[in-house]
């Protein structure tokens, strides 16, 4: 099927095409924060668009588009949003309606964007296997890479939810205890890092002592953002035995704007890799639940900034071989009765291949600071230094089905407190 | 200096004397919930005696005591809170007010009691040095009990702020993967546990790149409340390497419904045990941050309540010998550049002291079941069973000091999900 064009112009190859449509909260210039749906290079401000009546008979109140994070309208719940997309498609191929909307369209670069969820509770899990087998063999290189345990459940903790960021947000090299000459001492962290990861948003919330079978998940799964889970090396791992992570995490995570609902990501399920040993009943996938994404990791120090050089990407890996998927994991974090509130976010822990080029993090791309990476300044890294500009991207498609993209997540050193 | 009694009564041995005037979020039957005080066997609803005209100038807007949670009014700081105390203690030792505010007076039984704060983050510490070494014998038997870190840091993690319930809520026995047999299985926790924590809730906020210096966390630490965070010890044992508590945990946590503020608790503060090694400079105290509460755990069989028989103690502990301070704890978390938010709850950690019947848990009562407590019934307990109820109360003072409590948090086992 042919579909007429959007009267919002897309670029070749933006991550925001009509299919994709996601959604997040921007503030234009003297305005306060709303939602936006992001096409082309342009959004459009769907408080303009509910005003305009053109959002009715949706099941969603046209206040929803008015606050300042996706929360309400994400807990309309799945079927509200599959509706409202469709409206949008409908109002965005309708060439009749690009004068109505004018106002309601800004470009993308004049948006204040926020993280798009307020974010009552933060997962973190752990399942790439090849993550989990690095680390593993960085922290506890005596024992076994992968935990007893790590095949039989997606292992996970709770992060902290006051110091998730929006893209853009500068970062602040943490302060720490970690041990110097075998002593613990207090100071900025010496091994500041990034973590590649995938997250998943919950739309319609679910009760407390009624788990969310993997059957289940696409109800309460909203859609899919990017994550970059800042990691102090030296304190995480002087601090995480026997509590796991804590202030070695807890001083900055940053969030994509632009949450992408499952709706667009349909055409690009896959299976995800078999599982050995099959895992417990209620953790037993119901469909393919991995996806088909490319994910990336691009660097720009400072001294490529001053000499007009483009970021340069240092990690190139596949979202599809996560050993666990979003369904399992949410069916793991309630299987014990506990509930999800719209708006949590769920990370699916760093994203790493199994070849090199394709590691999640600068620990396990430079093995410890081993083989550290050449900037091509001929600068070296063997963590991230002062003025380094992380920039994480995901995107799925190509060939022969449309690309979409996840869009981006940044944030630069800045400095120590 | 003598003080005229208050117009509400006070019963003797009361936890909530006029010098104690606890803040919770009540709903009297019909009404929405507000903002109480609790005096004797009643509280006093603000936002009644806002309407009166009776707080004003205290630099805190009536809308305040309106809320369904103390986030508000606790973001309007300490001197805030001071100057709201030191009126409320005025007004009722007003006997011409009586009549006039005789609306505002509710007993205590009347209000539905929520959990007086909207937790943005809650962190989970583990600074009882007996608890930690008690666990430290069951959970590593290889090992040193206390790990090489825990002198040096008070180690903590984040729980879910989402499962965090009032207290009488039923608490479900949580499923979980456990080892049966050396086998990872899952099924209902044969090994549900009580936590006796004392929390601290934040007032003031802070800002991310700030820490909180311990002579500073007298400013964003609002009072103390009671905490049981119940775990699934099987469940627990299996998960929580590498990455600390999760399932085992996230299920539910207990919060006592009335925060005790540090003005309140100022005479009950005293020094902490000698810390040694010395810690390092950030995380020095500058005054005395123990408190002098004595806390103790009432269970109830199901039989038991039959019988028409009262819940037994089996443990009293007192708190004055916590290893690690909330003042501490505080500059941890924060020095990082982290920040926190008003209502964000710290809760101590087990409370455990070094004899036998001083244990905050009953992994440690009854050594993983090995010497299962015997109740009045003939029953016995390795761990909780289905119909049990756990109190947990905690109190300040007694010979020439004021008694003051903290109250009780309350929840009974509601069978398995």
């Amino acid at each position: 099927m042919r579909r007429s064009p959007a009267w919002i112009p897309v670029p070749p190859g933006s991550p925001f095409p009509l299919v994709n449509l996601p959604f997040g909260i921007g503030a234009a210039p003297g305005d306060e924060p709303s939602v936006y749906v992001a096409v082309g290079d342009h959004a459009l401000g769907l408080a303009t668009v509910a005003a305009a009546g053109l959002l009715e008979d949706l099941g969603v109140a046209p206040e929803v588009f008015q606050h300042d994070s996706l929360n309400p309208y994400l807990a309309a719940g799945r079927s509200t949003g599959a509706r409202l997309r469709a409206r949008l498609i409908e109002i965005l191929t309708d060439p009749t309606l690009a004068d109505r909307l004018a106002d309601a369209v800004v470009p993308r670069d004049d948006l204040t964007l926020g993280v798009p969820v307020e974010v009552g509770d933060y997962v973190d899990f752990y399942s790439s296997i090849h993550h989990a087998t690095n680390l593993g063999r960085l922290f506890r290189p005596d024992d076994d890479p992968l935990p007893a345990n790590w095949r039989h459940l997606p292992a996970g903790y709770h992060g902290r939810s006051g110091t998730l960021v929006p893209s853009g947000t500068p970062i602040t090299r943490p302060r720490g205890l970690r041990l110097v000459d075998g002593q613990p001492a207090f100071g900025p962290t010496e091994a500041l890092d990034l973590e590649l990861e995938v997250g998943f948003v919950i739309g319609a919330p679910s009760s407390v002592g009624t788990p969310v079978s993997t059957a289940d998940a696409s109800d309460h799964i909203a859609g899919l953002c990017l994550v970059n889970d800042w990691s102090a090396r030296d304190v995480q791992a002087y601090e995480y035995v026997p509590l796991g992570p804590f202030v070695g995490k807890s001083f900055a995570t940053s969030v994509s704007p632009w949450l992408v609902s499952l709706d667009a990501l349909e055409p690009y399920r896959t299976a995800a890799p078999r599982q050995d040993p099959p895992v417990a009943d209620h953790l037993r996938s119901t469909r393919d639940w991995a996806f088909d994404l490319r994910l990336q990791v691009l660097l720009e120090s400072e001294a490529m900034r001053a000499a007009g050089m483009e970021p340069v990407r240092i990690s190139c890996v596949g979202f599809a071989d996560m050993y666990w998927t979003p369904d399992q994991q949410l069916a793991h974090a309630t299987a014990n009765g506990a509930s999800v509130r719209s708006g949590d976010l769920f990370a699916s822990g760093t994203v790493s291949g199994p070849t090199r080029g394709s590691e999640g993090s600068l620990i396990e791309a430079t093995w410890r600071g081993e083989c550290p990476l050449e900037l091509p300044t001929g600068e070296t890294r063997a963590f991230l230094a002062d003025g380094d500009r992380v920039i994480l991207e995901g995107w799925a498609g190509g060939d022969h089905r449309p690309l979409i993209g996840l869009g981006q997540v940044s944030g630069t050193i800045g400095g120590s407190i």
